[in-house]
């Protein structure tokens, strides 16, 4: 039972009819695929209503980034939803203006400073900015209990967890696991602007991440293994493919890995032609 | 009737306790004069609880600044915190640790862009970024109803109002008048770091804003007016005291004045030897 809401007025009428409802969020891009679909089925099944936003947030795009190029496609959105959602209530909040998320004068932003200077920080500054501030903004405009998102944007989930604890949001973080193609390739909005040889090159960030997360485990979480450090070298070396990086991290910290770490994770951005692609893979301590 | 809190938790128990009474909120920096007494005296006399919080914030001041030397007199503040709040509920909130209020591992600043960047922005840079981000957690620590600044921190105040609209934060902003000694001076806890030299220097601040006020009403708010220009110019010039602004600016937009301005603020900034100083007069149309 898809509800489509196209105003920020219209959403919060509707969202004070649902009272004492348990709400959960699905805040996504649009062009939904089985990722995104696995958050919202996880969201439909503890929650009595679903609410998933798709709103292309201009502020997380650099200036050479691909904001106008980022596919929309909200009728087959609303038909994947249609489908994933089973009969369940979920209000599709899909605004028609970026006024109806930041309306004119708006003029605060919210950042982060340790968790979004590492990884995808590097090389994309002011992404996580644009991030935090338009998550607060759909926090406070659907008023959630508990909000989905996918560990493929690992550095994403540590900062809206983090900001959630920092400015005591009464939201409750919930992660789910990677989905990934049959050749292992992460699912992503931006797989398609891959044609069939970009997508085999594509392949080697999973696989290297995958190689690495064994030679990890193999080495008993040395981040200094000869071996393990060799095969990172070489993987970077690749000129095939342009890696922006590969990194070993603590994995609630982002910084590199102590004696206190518990959980690491192995996370990697390429660049496949204009494609840029990322990925990771966590491993625990025994 | 003043009660001594000391730490985050003690203060969110308290604060469970008053349930659905009433709550304003006056946060500062200790060191209390009869600047902050205005301040108190509305939300006692407007609320059933007030608090009152005393934390001198490091993120808000810029690294060659007075930090250290910033007054702390916890005693002198309770003595007249009981006088003023006169048998009404008072919770003085006087975190002991800056972790009180910035948790370790803390990481979320909140910026505002706009309109940090005029006035004092341009010579305090990331001051107003501490400001905004003390303010939000302050509000999410003590969830007052209401909130009472001085308007001497003019900047400060459009600041908080954008940031409370922008986070859709429930609390009113309550804007109380300039407070000024027997000569004219703003009362600031700054103002004890003037000797008698520096005090009569330091005199020029308001007198110059008042002239400039007075020739800003007779040229019927005409900034480019010759009369007006000059006299700016020349006060500018006066290498007896060391302005660092003397602006005339949209009341609301913190712009330059347009068409559409309703209201002006003439305000300025001044360093008397170490001591900055700050004031404004605000003009209305008619």
């Amino acid at each position: 039972m898809v509800e489509l809401i196209r105003s920020t007025s219209e959403l919060k009428v509707r969202r004070a009819t649902l009272n004492t409802q348990k709400v959960g969020l699905v805040p996504t891009m649009g062009n939904l695929h089985r990722g995104h679909a696995s958050l919202v089925q996880a969201s439909v099944n503890r929650n009595e209503v679903t609410i998933v936003t798709i709103f292309v947030n201009p502020k997380q795009f650099g200036p050479n980034e691909d904001f106008h190029r980022y596919p929309r496609t909200l009728e087959d959105d609303l038909e994947l939803l249609d489908r994933v959602s089973n009969g369940r209530p979920c209000l599709v909040y899909a605004p028609e203006t970026t006024q109806d998320i930041y309306p004119d004068g708006f003029d605060t932003t919210i950042s982060l400073g340790e968790l979004s200077r590492p990884l995808c920080g590097k090389f994309r500054p002011g992404h996580f900015d644009g991030v935090a501030t338009v998550v607060y903004r759909l926090f406070s405009i659907t008023r959630p209990h508990s909000a989905y998102f996918g560990a493929k944007d690992f550095q994403q989930l540590a900062i809206i967890r983090r900001m959630v604890l920092d400015l005591d949001i009464p939201v409750e973080i919930i992660s789910m696991p990677i989905i990934r193609d049959h050749d292992g390739l992460a699912l992503s909005s931006r797989n398609q602007y891959l044609d069939k040889d970009d997508r085999q090159l594509a392949l080697k960030l999973p696989s290297t991440l995958t190689l690495s997360a064994q030679l990890f485990k193999e080495c008993h979480h040395n981040t200094t293994d000869r071996k393990l450090t060799n095969f990172i070298k070489e993987s970077l070396a690749d000129s095939q493919v342009e890696w922006q990086y590969l990194d070993i991290l603590d994995a609630s910290t982002l910084r590199p890995p102590s004696a206190a770490t518990q959980e690491w994770v192995i996370a990697g951005a390429m660049k496949v032609g204009k494609t840029r692609l990322i990925d990771n893979i966590t491993v625990q301590k025994k």
